[in-house]
């Protein structure tokens, strides 16, 4: 079983759109939420990791399944899983629920990339941290 | 052959992040920029299909693969094609570029749904419309 | 000496921009958490104002001065106070820290209208309860 | 009389909330983009400045006045001039139109600072230019 984190955020009124709902591109953003945390449940923050390091997990794929609506000032739940780690491939599953609704779930794939934007290997002592919570 | 539809937009600073690059989540915004404009390229705004008739495309399915990095100014093209079309779902799929680097490919599928949140029809006239560039 | 409500948020990696600071749009975003924040120990939730009353609150007018940059992962306080509260007209003032650093100061004005877009008056349970903290 | 850039921009799903009008940071963001063309119209690209000179123009204070909402789909009009020129302080003014309504007015107010985040100079070249549209 992996390792599960947890985010907890209150929707914005930034966030909803005319349709009365979250805008569906946010939820992109909900899920850097997730795996900010997920870092910092691992022992580290993603900050570091870009200035200490000069690595930076950029994005090559996102995939969202809607299944129901978050509303303003609803309070969401994010959980965030480890799903895949290689040397220079990270990928995180998400389920965002509100209450017992699960309102959407998701994936994202990382690179790692040096400040030059070649791709690299994730830093040993990161690379520890997360194996741990894999 | 599917009709392409052609959106042309200028990278925002707002739309960059710390990386330099834009952030991930922005591009889901340009898709709908894309599909926005193919429905006018249709012969309907997509305002006038919630006005009107109160029908509304929300969004069930939303997935983009990042091939090379947009950057703040760059002149971005989206191309649309309406991929499916059925009574109650539509999928579009998006080709994002700059010049001729291939930026990112995506697609989305949208419900429609009434004020009430439920499935209902897309209205004939507009199905006939969308029918059209299929 | 007004009562003045705290939120508290981590700066998204989305809020970024490729100054490495967050997007100066976003400070808005923060100072509606505070005023969301401040309806709510007010006692009522600013959605039920809407929902309930048909009451909305419509920005008129919104001020921000930038002191410090915030940048990504910073712990950020913003605290709220009600300035100004007539009939149809709220003011809300607002202090956003990191720490001990101050890294700006707005002000937004508010007008209450209808679901008509017209000026109205606030419904007298909610004047009462802003009253109380002013 | 100051030059006027105009810029133009279609609203997007994206920038609208629950209240059915744009959501008010977002006009900050639009004049971002009247600012971002006035430099092109003054000979230069804002990203010039940046990437060639490591200059920057950070915000220190932004005003809006709302006066009339804009809605999806609405096409705008973003009015720029530049208002004040000094060696390390630059202002821009701004009006927002739909058609021949004045959706909104505003002020940015900028330091020039260099990557080390410390007031500079205008570099020469960018001063001159800028001085011809005052």
């Amino acid at each position: 079983m992996p390792y599960i984190s947890e985010s907890r955020l209150r929707v914005r009124y930034a966030e909803t759109d005319q349709m009365g709902m979250v805008y569906y591109a946010n939820y992109l953003i909900w899920m850097e939420v997730g795996r900010s945390d997920f870092c910092r449940e691992c022992g580290f923050r993603y900050s570091d990791l870009e200035r200490e390091e000069q690595a930076f997990l950029t994005v090559t794929e996102a995939n969202c399944r809607y299944l129901a609506p978050a509303r303003y000032d609803d309070e969401v739940l994010v959980e965030t899983a480890l799903t895949r780690l290689k040397n220079r491939i990270v990928e995180f599953t998400y389920r965002i629920k509100s209450g017992s609704t699960l309102l959407a779930e998701g994936r994202t794939v990382h690179v790692v990339i040096g400040r030059d934007g070649k791709p690299r290997s994730m830093p040993d002592r990161y690379m520890e941290l997360l194996k741990s919570k894999l």
